[in-house]
């Protein structure tokens, strides 16, 4: 059985190597993973991002635990979530939700999600007396090794009727496109959107054309991959996690947009190739 | 079986995938845990920090191997400790006294650790031709395959009488209180004192109050965690490993408090609540 | 099986996770073990450095995945690389020549490596829907998956007859010596040379000793280790990849040093003790 980790505790200091010893102690047989440790720290966005790109690879059964946890030691909710597919071990502050829907599209008749997340109220699968400081490793850590030993969700507390939402901008409409914007830069200094590819499409189902303006660069249609423009220029595509991406061939569009920054995307009036 | 790997080599080089190499031809069923490879370079303490906070956590039986070593190539011992619950392999210059420590106290009446801990002398167990400037791949790895592979610690050299202590500032007694130093920031910016719970305990068992002082910032008591306090305020608390630690609600203490910063703790006439 | 990655891909992204849950869907068993994901971004040489320096020590049959592919995209070729020991999977830029050297030194009797490099087109072994900016979890990684699962990778692909050589400045002949160059620094600040001593030998069978300089700095013979100088003293060695490095005695070679500056290695006239 699979326990992938994701956190923004860095690798310099014992929090990883901590809960990995809780994992391994009460599931030796369990097989951890490591996503990434480096979510920039408290950046919930960014955290939700990662997940949503990457646990879908894993194989059905996998458990997903997650902790970018701004509010650890205040009052927000230990939860749990169960998927056709995975079951997500974390904090309630929408961490999960991009990977959320993500599921919901593989399977849309499925039923709802809402209905088996679960409030992780239910003690005896913790470390006796948890620190208010580290649920990683005495709440959410011992609950992903009790699931991956074979132990049921449901068990381990309450539903949770209201889960909080994650505070992620959606592309807004405006005349004949959209605004969207930059969400965070990637290694290579390429800007991930709010737009993903599902989205589009769907406002975009008569396949029009498209032209994005950044301020005032402009691109003036969507390409497949960087080296489809000249080295130095922009080039907008939809990256390997289905979302609109702006880069610049053998650059850093990092450098000029900056997270957060308005982007314009509108509709030509004639279809696109 | 586990080994634990903590290091200072960084993940940007190859020692650390040359580490692993090595122990897997050895024990191909080992099963390696990374702590930490982002021990600042060269910091003793740092790693030792790691080690307290983060190995007591893993399943008795676990080898935990550490590669901290401004020595590398002089002549200082290479070593194996056992304890009850783990075999520790690296260099003897401190790196383990913290986690050696926490294993005392979880087992007050063990047989000394000190009479436990072997110099690895034989080379049988090492790579043939060790490196000068490469112990962990040549020696280190090899000896924590063998242990992995059920082979005795006490047969890989010979007991070590006299260790090297860790350079560690320990509590100094003041009028009504204890001076203490901050030794390291996390990855949030709290910083962590030389006060353990257990020391804290020790000197404090009336159960007084407490005030804390660093230059003109003033701490009147200790919290159980930051959001205890206002955002923006500092706060004191002991953390998930059982250390003083002080921070700043949603901001950074480290950036006011420096390493080996002094810090004065003075203990009220009045009990706590 | 053994699985190893090496990439630039950096931790803080998802692309590290995607390529494990890849892997771990098709090759369950498989068994993964990172060897660095710091590579600096697009650096082949920096790659190819690391894969030389960790490879070799892995079990034979391990599967050595690596991707540092400023080509992504483009028409590089996919290639796959049988020798007798691994199975090197990844972009065809030269990233595993070095690592390829040291495999026909230890064995130069075998059978000419290049015969048994494969260009990866049999996209049935693919993900499907390959995406242009991620060869590594659509190609690398389900091809390295079925190779652990058992497959052989002549079945992969087409024979590849002309590989593209790694971009790297060989040592020139200059009177009485070899004109050097660094490469790259290590996290210890030590700079790695283009010098490896299988060739030193080779250029001084008579067992000369030498003098080195670098600029104004000169270092009249080698040495063992950083500590057979004083401290703050320059220091060279063939480090523990067997390739001539430079460093300073607790210091950082690397601030006086740069990549690709001009080393100056001469012969003398009268041997080595």
């Amino acid at each position: 059985m699979f326990i992938t980790l994701t956190t923004d505790f860095g690798t310099q200091d014992a929090f990883v190597g901590a809960m990995k010893g809780v994992i391994l102690s009460l599931a030796p047989l369990a097989r951890i993973v490591d996503i990434s440790h480096d979510v920039p720290a408290q950046d919930v966005v960014a955290g939700a991002l990662i997940l949503e790109a990457a646990c879908r690879y894993f194989p059905k059964g996998t458990i997903h635990l997650a902790v970018v946890d701004p509010g650890v030691g205040s009052r927000r909710a230990a939860i749990g979530i169960q998927t056709d597919n995975f079951c997500f071990v974390g904090p309630d502050n929408g961490l999960f939700d991009l990977a959320l829907r993500v599921e919901e599209r593989r399977d849309p008749d499925a039923v709802l999600i809402e209905r088996r997340a679960i409030q992780l109220t239910q003690s005896s699968f913790h470390r006796r007396a948890a620190s208010p400081t580290f649920h990683g490793r005495d709440i959410f850590a011992p609950v992903a090794a009790w699931l991956a030993n074979g132990n049921i969700l449901s068990q381990m507390g309450e539903p949770l009727t209201t889960r909080i939402k994650l505070n992620l901008p959606e592309p807004v409409s405006i005349p004949d496109g959209l605004e969207l914007r930059g969400l965070r830069a990637d290694r290579f200094g390429n800007v991930v959107t709010n737009l993903t590819r599902f989205d589009f499409q769907r406002w975009n189902d008569a396949g029009r054309g498209i032209e994005i303006r950044i301020g005032e660069i402009k691109i003036r249609s969507l390409s497949r991959t960087y080296s489809d423009v000249p080295s130095g220029e922009w080039v907008a595509y939809f990256n390997s996690a289905d979302r609109l991406e702006m880069g610049i061939h053998g650059g850093r569009a990092a450098n000029a947009l900056r997270d957060n920054d308005r982007i314009e995307l509108t509709f030509s009036a004639c279809e696109s190739i």
